[in-house]
């Protein structure tokens, strides 16, 4: 059962803007990446899923409190947490720290809450129940994890 | 005095992921798009100032809720309005509506706070009030528009 | 018969790095946005084809020679012309002009060739010839257009 | 003296595109992504240099080629090697293999020309000799590497 997932990346220059700082929608894309690296250490992948149902998991709200600047070279690890697990819909809460100062200092905070799709006969796809295989293997973070 | 502005853009296709939708990261980059074209509407730019004294806005909160998807070719119209304004902040909120579609369609709504700062002597950047002749042709939007 | 088109944008800020100018990435984009906006022109779309036969138009060549940067809020025109047309390949030339300088100001050259393919019985994708009522109505430009 | 450098990196959900494969643009992201790692292996770095002279290293021409696609999660490597050195401009070729295929196949080959810049006292970019410091530590590669 895991409820965290850590992922390392440097600051690419592609993801700065002209004020010389990582912009600010990339941090939604961090957050994803981690997202993902966290399925892929449950055995899972959120697109080639093996779990005998194809399931999506598109956004209903993300958000993101920018405390400090991100920069080129910086390296910056993004610890998820899982913060919430409903039947049908998973909320993460993410911490952004840079790694090369001394000490390391939170630089952003974020959340992103997701649900569960699967495609009807019609096409159309429609909130279904996070697959058994999945939620078996994930859990809320302790509270004190989440303050 | 100015709460709003409006600007229509259709979708790229480098804007959409492999979901075949406007991936989640873009709503945030359409806001700034819109801000960006707020300020220019008031004969300011967010970056070429002539106000006398050279500020930025760096983002302290930013936060989408998604209704529907946005798909390529679609129209959507970003509707910034002012939420609220302090001496050295200010709040958006955004609304998403697809106009391709009868009648056109809410498909998201977004929050961004954003702080002016100048820099200081020492180059680090610092909080500062909004120069007044930004502040002096901003207004917070009728109660009834933020609904 | 259509052998050009031509679409003006103005620079956005996430479009820039932090040396200040439109990340040359970019450039690859807005040559793709003129080139879907070409297919418009002539009442095709690039996905949502009306010509009875499903066929996407995947890149296999793209270059780009830079001349002078593009800053935030330039406004550049992004003029296509057909440059190469093969029973199941099209070239583009894309000629960059700042547009607020005076006089406007060539910035960049790219070329772009993309093959027509359709999805075979085998759900792999394969070359195919350009539907004939999208090659009906496309021309290579003048020799004098594309010096 | 060196001629060569070799990243690798998995594909992120925001660099695919609808119609399922990286979006050809983001090759060009991650041929900028091999240089600047190029860089910091022989000790420097594309921004924050250490050979007592600021400069800049502004694109002039990128190309690339495509042979297959890239999709989410796939492994990708991405080989840089020094085609031509001349006293201010750079020349590079960039091999993509796709790692998780057996055997590994080549999926794309780029190319990067990069000129030496340095800010005049007037403020402007300027052509200048690539500093000894660097160029000292930098080779071509041996022409059956580059074939």
């Amino acid at each position: 059962m895991a409820y965290e997932f850590k992922v390392v990346r440097t600051v690419e220059f592609y993801e700065t803007d002209m004020a010389g700082i990582v912009h600010y929608s990339n941090f939604f894309r961090y957050m994803e990446s981690a997202e993902h690296g966290f399925f892929r250490s449950l055995g899972f992948s959120v697109v080639t899923d093996n779990t005998h149902q194809r399931v999506g998991w598109p956004r209903v709200h993300a958000e993101c409190d920018y405390l400090q600047p991100l920069r080129f070279e910086d390296d910056v690890e993004i610890h998820l947490l899982v913060s919430e697990m409903k039947s049908k819909a998973l909320s993460y809460v993410f911490r952004f720290r840079k790694l090369n100062a001394a000490p390391p200092v939170e630089v952003a905070r974020g959340k992103l809450t997701v649900v569960c799709v699967a495609r009807e006969a019609d096409g159309k796809m429609k909130a279904t129940p996070i697959p058994k295989a999945i939620a078996d293997r994930i859990q809320v973070a302790p509270p004190e994890f989440l303050k």
